[in-house]
């Protein structure tokens, strides 16, 4: 099976969309948990600024290298390579998943406790913090599902 | 390649222990949470029952397939039914992660709170609780790779 026949492996036009969409997304859930100057007072929102720190210049490398790709038309063929962004992808969407599950367990908390603790305005910004680090998760894990459908093909 | 070589996949010793080890520690977790009364009050807590409710009865009931298996020498060979099992294995364990780490985010702002909110002897409970759910989903995990490994073998 040639490269191009799996979508949304490296090197297509499809994995360079979720990667830019899960750098986008990352970026978006940094930026509104960082907005509110608190964050740091709660563990998890610290936990998911440092895991958004991590995912947002892993997806925009891989996207630039897919972009480069797509342009030159030179896709990624080894194995090796592909089995570490497999990994890394993987690695990293189970870590979003558990910065992302526990933000929203805490912001739910947050927002039945009332204004005295949380100001609504404030507790949005961390409800649409979690909300976007969910779906760059589920992003990630999209990218990690194409590489690994394509993978036994090159071994 | 024989089922018989892939440790951890259906229908051998391996997967038996996991699949007890997944039961166990779910139960520990449901025990845990259950024994301090006001768990419903939260609702990652609620969550986390919910899906150590589902968890068990899939758990024990494939390590009753697989004890069956080995006990009577009769392999589970057929794809169809593996993949719904890979399937299976990899939602609860996505599901499982998710409940453990909101669990473990609002343990952690509980305990920060400190003994007024949460006494001390309540909250170690949830936190064993959530260590548990953690646990469970590492094996459950384990098991799911195991049988995706073992999956392009049989198709």
């Amino acid at each position: 099976m040639a490269i191009d026949e799996v979508p949304g492996s490296v090197g297509t036009t499809t994995s360079f969309s979720l990667r830019m969409g899960q750098a986008i997304f990352s970026s978006a859930s940094l930026l509104f948990m960082s907005l509110s100057a608190e964050f740091y007072s709660y563990t998890s929102f610290c936990y998911l600024v440092t895991i958004m720190g991590l995912v947002i210049p892993w997806s925009f490398t891989l996207g630039l290298v897919d972009g480069y790709s797509v342009l030159f038309k030179c896709p990624l063929r080894q194995p090796g390579l592909l089995l570490i962004i497999i990994i890394g992808d993987w690695v990293l969407s189970i870590l979003t998943l558990a910065a992302a599950s526990s933000t929203a367990g805490i912001v739910e908390l947050l927002l039945k406790a009332g204004g005295s603790i949380c100001p609504p305005k404030i507790c949005r910004r961390y409800l649409i913090s979690a909300a976007m680090a969910a779906l760059s998760w589920f992003l990630s894990m999209a990218s990690s599902l194409f590489n690994l459908w394509l993978l036994p093909s090159l071994l």
